[in-house]
């Protein structure tokens, strides 16, 4: 590629990502680092990154695989980790992370990728994206390290909003089947829904209105209802998707986080112990390495905001480029299978066949 | 001691337990070698045992430790793990559960523990015991490997309830700190309550109202009060206490316990994965059993009842010889510690406290 210019446009025939430089923890040059790996790995990703031109440029002039791949876009505000969304939503439109937004919402990109403010983030998403229609409560979906083949489960809602009823649980499956379907390539998703006991008598009356409503929607919808899991199965392998309310999914969440962390650092420490443990640890150095990059968050970064119209892939705020990296992988597989379209069509059809269903009275839906 | 009697009192001057033998995965057999193995280590504990008299006499025959130290009462009756805890209300009263709650009640033993049904075993203990003046909803407690000096956190409820309102989460904290006082030997612990952010501006309405309450009631009760923590908490260092309704904290605790079962199950596989990795964990044998010792949950067995006139230890339903074992230890130093009647002192306490200064419009209690 012959085109050396720091602010060309990103290239025709590139699937575009809208990257917000700033609001991480490590500043831009972690994510420059992290999309000039993604640009090394993929020559199909093209990048509209966001944030104070003059710093943007001399960090992507550093890496010669973005030359021609990045188009830059000015925005000397930055949204900060104690910001208040409220506040940001008043004076953000100078910063970085409205204008990543914006990308999405002039159809230049498809998925937005961003490492800031989890709450900011969401509340300029559903204000400046908007809602699908039909969707009253977006989500944020994660993957999670599980016993399945393919290594991950999907969670939603883990923390977009603090309550669902049983009609949003409805969609978060419809939304997490969709992404099942087009991140994973997992053709009929098996959905689950969280509750304290996987007997039908027990739990909260919306859990037992939106046990009923998924099992009538599987079949249309093109997923399998597996019923009620339990908190042993968001890393287990009965089903692909686990749906929750986002108060439980985000403590699910950081708990199983909190946990792994703290065996982490146990084992670590147990490694230390004795001499022949340290040995043991270096023999052992290469299996850990492969059990650690199994498990390592990093890898899995990226939660997903479902339910606007375009996708916002949030990046933990700690991402190093690694991290990075994966998000922006996952935004690029998203991109590409046309996630944000697909999303949208499904949940729409669901819509209508709700509607149809009530106008009928009909509970078996329109085809019967 | 020359007493051998297969049915004889359980001996003055000794602590009583009492335990149903019945109702756990692996039957009584199991049952008798643990509270053997807990008579053996410990000469002050004495046991009621509850169960089919002739069964028990066998088992109790062949362990010696356990001459005159086990009075056998006889039930034939076992509550099984699919039974519905209305019936087991209704047809129960032959059972071995029954049986071993009475023994508490008529204080014969401070502390009764079971492997049996959690769901009949709560809503039993809730008819026979009855719930303390001032308690509205009573809580399962358990404790969490953290990276707390003690080595772990108490967590309440997870899942004597599935809902919560403020007045229940101030008892739970009032109860929690209690149980870290006469089960842990913290003098002051640290009560966090679980939320989804640690700002005070987010999260349900009624944490926002139980953040308020248990502030203003932390002096008079001897506890200091963290404020909001998260799921990452539970492990940490933070508190010692986490209170939460029974529905997440169920939530938290099998999403941590799948969690460490799926990196165990992982790290297993990672040893076998070569020769070199096989040599490894030969020579790390002692570090990961350590390891495993720290974060056994058979370690800490025993999810406690809050909240009744007496206690009780719901052990696992799968607890071998060594997890019931740390059940019967547990009820022990519950026991000794006269933790039924100080926590009954300490609710009755706070709810006059609470009333007083409800008829004095002072919200800084009575003394002020």
């Amino acid at each position: 590629m012959s085109v050396v210019s720091d602010n060309a446009k990103a290239g025709a025939g590139r699937t575009i990502i809208s990257v917000d430089a700033m609001g991480g923890d490590r500043g831009p040059a972690t994510v420059v680092a992290g999309i000039a790996r993604s640009a090394k790995k993929n020559p199909d990703i093209g990048f509209i990154l966001h944030g104070p031109i003059d710093e943007l440029e001399r960090l992507v002039a550093r890496k010669k695989v973005l030359a021609g791949r990045v188009e830059i876009r000015n925005a000397e505000g930055v949204v900060s980790m104690d910001d208040k969304p409220s506040q940001v939503m008043r004076t953000g439109k100078s910063t970085s992370m409205w204008s990543a937004i914006e990308s999405v919402r002039n159809k230049e990109a498809d998925v937005c990728v961003s490492c800031g403010n989890t709450g900011a983030l969401m509340m300029l998403s559903v204000v400046r994206l908007r809602k699908l229609p039909g969707v009253n409560r977006p989500a944020i979906a994660i993957l999670w390290p599980s016993r399945n083949p393919q290594g991950f489960n999907i969670m939603l809602d883990v923390g977009a909003d603090i309550r669902a009823d049983e009609h949003d649980l409805l969609q978060y499956a419809l939304m997490g089947a969709s992404y099942a379907r087009n991140g994973m390539n997992i053709q009929r998703p098996r959905i689950g829904l969280l509750n304290v006991g996987t007997e039908e008598h027990k739990g909260r009356a919306e859990l037992k209105s939106a046990h009923d409503l998924m099992a009538e929607n599987a079949a249309t919808s093109n997923f399998e209802f597996v019923g009620f899991v339990e908190g042993g199965d968001i890393p287990g392998d009965r089903a692909d998707v686990i749906v929750t309310d986002g108060f439980t999914g985000n403590v699910a969440l950081k708990t199983g986080e909190g946990t792994a962390n703290l065996i982490g650092s146990l084992l670590r420490e147990a490694f230390k112990f004795s001499p022949l443990s340290r040995l043991a640890s270096v023999l052992a150095f290469t299996s850990m390495q492969r059990l650690k990059k199994r498990i390592d968050p990093r890898r899995v970064n990226g939660g997903v905001f479902l339910g606007l119209n375009g996708t916002v892939v949030k990046s933990h705020g700690s991402s190093d480029a690694t991290g990075v990296s994966a998000a922006v992988k996952l935004a690029f597989t998203l991109s590409q299978s046309g996630f944000s379209e697909k999303l949208a069509a499904r949940v729409a059809s669901a819509v209508q066949l709700q509607q149809d269903a009530e106008t009928s009275g009909d509970k078996n839906g329109p085809n019967t």
